[in-house]
């Protein structure tokens, strides 16, 4: 049995500055909890079997669809319905937490990119 | 389609103020988001099928085992794995956002008590 141990999110977010690269930092029942650092735009895309659930732990964090934005600040989340097109962004560097199903690609259905990030990165 | 929402977590722990009566703020891919609040100590209980996670969002929580006890502070997470014996507690007011499957009861295979909060309630 792996014994459980306390995770410190902020410590985490601390080791490492790369964005766009999802880290787990749990996982349980099939599910992934991911800390990622954005800034900028990311490529829209859907994942067609999975709801993906954001929550801004630092930070401004805007999720966009195709007919709005829903902007997020800290202790604010998201669930993005499976099968809808949306991208992230945010202007200044933001943290946030992702909860979704571990096989999922960042990416989604988009092609392969310099954003596409390595899958079952931990941290 | 659900229009997806924010949430704000804090808005949400302020709509309630009775104890460990988890209340349910998103659902995705068969994972429930809960927020409870918590004071006192929980019953001994494992879930034979489901890990669970606690991550503190305000005060001073411990998650204790049979043979050890960790202690989380805001911002801290820890994952309970299958089977295991576990019971929480906090000795003052602790607010906790729980990830687990949708069909998980509060108390797992504890007897039904006092503590055992009714199922698929929503904030």
């Amino acid at each position: 049995m792996t014994v459980p141990q306390a995770v410190d999110i902020a410590g985490k977010f601390a080791l490492f500055a790369e964005r766009w690269r999802p880290k787990i930092v749990a996982q349980l029942n099939g599910q992934d909890v991911r800390l990622v650092k954005v800034q900028g735009v990311f490529p829209w895309h859907s994942h067609a079997d999975a709801e993906e659930m954001f929550l801004v732990w630092k930070g401004r964090f805007r999720v966009e669809f195709r007919d709005r934005v829903v902007e997020l600040g800290p202790g604010q989340m998201l669930v993005v319905p499976r099968g809808v097109e949306h991208r992230t962004a945010a202007d200044a560097e933001a943290e946030v937490m992702i909860f979704e199903p571990s096989e999922v690609v960042n990416t989604g259905d988009a092609a392969v990119s310099a954003f596409t990030a390595p899958a079952g990165e931990r941290i």
